[in-house]
């Protein structure tokens, strides 16, 4: 493999001279700027033989360097070329400063601007500008070399049933239309997919986990909409679906449809932390007037409306037998002295989820981590030499979801195997607390996730304790697992809770090289109907529906009110999943009733 | 009055005419742009005879607007003339949009830039600008026209001991020194009062409740300082005190001094939110390049060291006696039926904090309100027609605090006259519940007061309620008793919480035209010393021990933990302020022990 990658980065560098380029950023993000990217646009691994999720390579004459986030310094050093690489911190050590520290004054630097949002172009300008060095938009030499380059996925997208989503294609143009006119725009730019799949009301299947058709589109303030997508990729019944006014052309037409845009409109409103910044570069080259305001179907979409949630609340009924079938298997194994390592645990997991046909993808890569290796919070068996054994009396973390046809789930559960340490219990005791306080909060209008995300970690700040990542993030509609724009975390964020809005709450505790805990329900925003109540309030409905391990909880730090909801939480759970166990199931059947059983 | 006024008017729209101008516009605020003036400065109080704290006018040469916000909307009706000013409000009708729209393009709206910070001026400059209207700098009418103004104060300022400030002014001076130097400029404005105060380790009386002396000054990189005040406001032996480096001139040379330290420095330091407008605009119009950061002393000055927490613990003491006498002396009048008004009741307060001679003054208008006045929450019973009586079985908020020679108090205790309606105790219970948990928070470095907000509020969101002001503000050492940068409050702040850093703790309810409440303590942030923890951990002290009303508190609605915190609290005040009481004062100390005695 090196001496592939090392004829690559050689053909790279003639590339550059060729261009009189003197350095080549290459992000792992391609021109659509989401979480996950298809084969054909694995531009970061093709460099590089880098399979993580996040990072950038810079290739300058002489020499190249590839950096990546916490989650990846073990990973990359076995998987890219010291010789040809030097490895260093996405975010301790930016790229930008290592590349100009190491070029003189008058250099230029390429980019491909289609991977790049614009906002991250012009810090990224801002900062060579003042650095005196020059920032060339150029063709991507990735692309220009590629030879073995995988087709770009063209399966047919489906529609989705109105009925499931609650809402017309061409109600939500029109609504979104009305967004644009507001905003003193004629157009918008929506190219995110899961824009774009919501909008239309149809889920595609380019790429692992985000059910979307790769695809860019313009909104014009009529609500009429001009669809760039591979014609490969329209299914059956289209134009009946999404009603009238939508008008697809190839997808490579694009750069011909912003230029034709430019002529007829003079304010175009685009994110641009989520538009590329080739699209709108493209727009302000030829004088069109930037309206630069979040991607308006983000609000509508984050907000979900009744006929979304009743599919929601279908996907985590289902989502729950899967959870108590697989939950049910691993006791036996532990009781049988036969623990699965954590791939075949996360296999075993998948397979009870896809004996329901509705569940066609899941919605991330199962984190199945046993013991110690649940300490990384992101760790992923996949990346691991070889995926470790559970242990018997240590904890199990397993964070998971699935794709259903209508609706998104997502999981974690840590659970006992046989008797694990004092310690732990403890631990998980106070994450419960945490994430059974934030499920009972209520809260006014208005009231944003900053403002709720200490109610999960005051029981572990009681003890100088607490857990580095966010507590809740937004969930999608059978679309992204990860979804905007509301957050419940420490980080500042003025997005108000709005009904109808899905959130994770998912407070955890991690002790490097000893254990790590997680409990994760998704929520729903919902209004909270109180007698004295002076203006408009919110509350949460649970929508996941899985035990939490009794044999992991201290009962002495319970209060009476968490017993309760714990109790209560329980029989519900058990109230959902005993209809579905089909009666030769009775291990599972016996495993239900225990588990959820009064503390 | 009004005939006074309306000559006044007029010779304002005479100054305007001779220097073609078609608005004037007054706000409140003088050049020190504090919250409160000295007497000299009343200059909205000369035009329209308004006494409230906040507000402007606008004068055109055909009428007048005052803008007051919704503390004043009655009192503004009664002070000043409407054949004379219309009535707005501050906030929903902003004064410049009421300007802009009374007025034809190209017209010269004429402001005093000493009166607005910076922020603000360059805030109405844009919309003035978009709306092809001019701003003018001009000299101040009232200035100009002011017959029988009361003179500057002059009172000579008091040197505060080093022992008692617990830094030299030479060490405080090099360490903003250093953040001067740090931020690349060569000198910084500090011309806030309070900063000033704390910069030289002097106080003043130039104003109410705020113990400063006005003056401005310039902080150079080195250290050394030219400090621009009436030569009659140094005191005594202040060379000595403050130590080398500090150069007086007398104030009305600043303009001078702005002009030399244009020709000296290219780079200067200034808040564009806390230096007013003139001083800034002045050192641009010579070439100046300003470096707009946070008033450097701020955040220094909000952390107290020990010598400080030293001293405002002491004065928290003393202000314990006079709480409990005032509370008993209450107590007995309720007891013989014989209630005062709130202007009595305010005076009795004041005259029980004034028998420490280490009180000079109060730290701002005392809030005494009988039963419906206590729902509105900033409400002052010199602003209504005649201080109400106290009345029985209902409930009195007084909210009130102390300037001691070291150290500022700042108490709400909500008390029940007879026997209140059992709503009320149910809200005082819940106020109080949050008050607690707050007061109880543990939280890890860089936690902001966005973030602990909720607790304070949780209990009364359960219920659909809330209160609509912060929970917390900053409190100075014998200083502002509103003290930033630290705030607890639903809204956004970057500030984290520091070790040393005082706020207030002050959930309340109010119920229009019923009933207010309101618990408030001082606490300080202090590191917790927690034998888990895995990073830097801090906790709050509370500073106040004055009882809370039992009679209040509905018992079933507390936990065991909170009715332990309510006895340990009680137990502690005891401790405090019983060898404090005088022997001939029995009924005070069985008031304590009755007050004081276990839930």
């Amino acid at each position: 493999m090196s001496q592939v990658i090392a004829q690559r980065l050689q053909q790279i560098r003639a590339f550059m001279q060729a261009k009189n380029l003197d350095a080549f950023i290459i992000p792992r993000a391609d021109e659509y700027l989401g979480e996950y990217v298809p084969a054909c646009n694995e531009r970061l691994l093709w460099v590089s033989g880098f399979t993580g999720s996040a990072g950038a390579a810079v290739i300058l004459a002489d020499k190249a360097a590839i950096f990546v986030d916490g989650r990846y310094t073990v990973q990359v050093r076995q998987q890219v070329d010291a010789q040809l690489y030097s490895f260093h911190h996405l975010i301790e050590e930016p790229y930008l400063f290592w590349t100009c520290q190491n070029l003189d004054e008058n250099a230029r630097i390429g980019i491909d601007s289609r991977t790049f949002s614009l906002s991250q172009y012009r810090n990224i300008k801002a900062l060579i500008d003042h650095q005196h060095l020059e920032l060339v938009e150029s063709e991507n030499p990735v692309d220009a070399l590629w030879q073995d380059r995988p087709d770009a996925p063209s399966d047919t997208a489906t529609l989705m049933p109105n009925d499931w989503a609650g809402q017309t294609s061409l109600e939500k143009r029109e609504q979104i239309a009305e967004q644009i006119r507001q905003s003193d725009a004629q157009a918008a730019l929506i190219t995110a997919p899961d824009s774009i799949a919501w909008l239309l009301n149809i889920r595609g299947s380019d790429i692992a986990f985000l059910p979307v058709a790769l695809s860019s589109s313009i909104l014009f303030a009529d609500g009429t909409m001009h669809w760039y997508v591979n014609p490969k990729k329209i299914p059956q019944g289209f134009a009946q679906h999404v009603g009238k006014g939508v008008t697809t052309y190839p997808e490579d037409t694009f750069e011909q449809g912003l230029n034709q845009l430019a002529q007829t409109c003079q304010k175009v409103l685009a994110d641009p932390s989520s538009s590329n910044a080739w699209s709108q570069l493209r727009l302000t080259d030829n004088g069109v007037q930037l309206v630069a305001l979040a991607d308006p179907c983000v609000l509508p979409k984050a907000a979900k409306n009744e006929s979304e949630l009743k599919g929601t609340r279908e996907a985590h009924r289902k989502d729950a037998l899967a959870e108590v079938r697989f939950l049910a298997w691993l006791d036996k194994c532990a009781q049988q002295n036969n623990l699965p390592d954590e791939g075949q645990a996360a296999d075993k997991l998948q397979y009870f989820r896809y004996l329901d046909k509705d569940c066609i993808d899941l919605s991330f890569a199962t984190i199945s981590a046993a013991a110690v290796n649940a300490a990384m919070c992101h760790y992923n068996h996949k990346n691991a030499d070889t995926p470790a054994p559970l242990l018997m009396n240590s904890s199990y973390l397993v964070d998971s979801g699935g794709q259903y046809r209508f609706g998104t789930t997502d999981i974690t559960r840590t659970v006992a195997l046989g008797t694990p340490p004092q310690e732990t219990k403890e631990r998980f005791t106070q994450v419960l607390k945490g994430m059974i306080a934030l499920t009972q909060a209520r809260f006014p209008k208005g009231t944003t996730g900053t403002q709720l995300d200490v109610l999960a970690r005051q029981y572990l700040w009681q003890h100088g304790l607490d857990f580095d990542h966010g507590t809740g993030h937004g969930v999608g509609h059978f679309l992204s697992v990860h979804e905007g724009p509301q957050r419940i975390s420490k980080a500042l964020n003025d997005i108000a809770l709005e009904p109808g809005m899905i959130t994770s709450n998912e407070p955890g505790f991690y002790k490097e090289n000893e254990y790590g805990i997680r409990c994760e329900n998704l929520l729903v925003v919902e209004n909270a109907d109180l007698p004295d109540a002076d203006r408009p309030f919110y509350q949460f409905a649970t929508l996941t529906y899985v035990p939490f391990d009794k044999r992991l909880m201290q009962l002495e730090l319970l209060t009476d009110t968490e017993r309760a909801w714990i109790n209560d939480y329980h029989q519900q759970v058990r109230e959902l999943v005993k209809p579905q166990i089909p009666e030769d199931e009775t291990d599972v059947l016996d495993w239900l009733i225990n588990a959820t059983s009064a503390l």
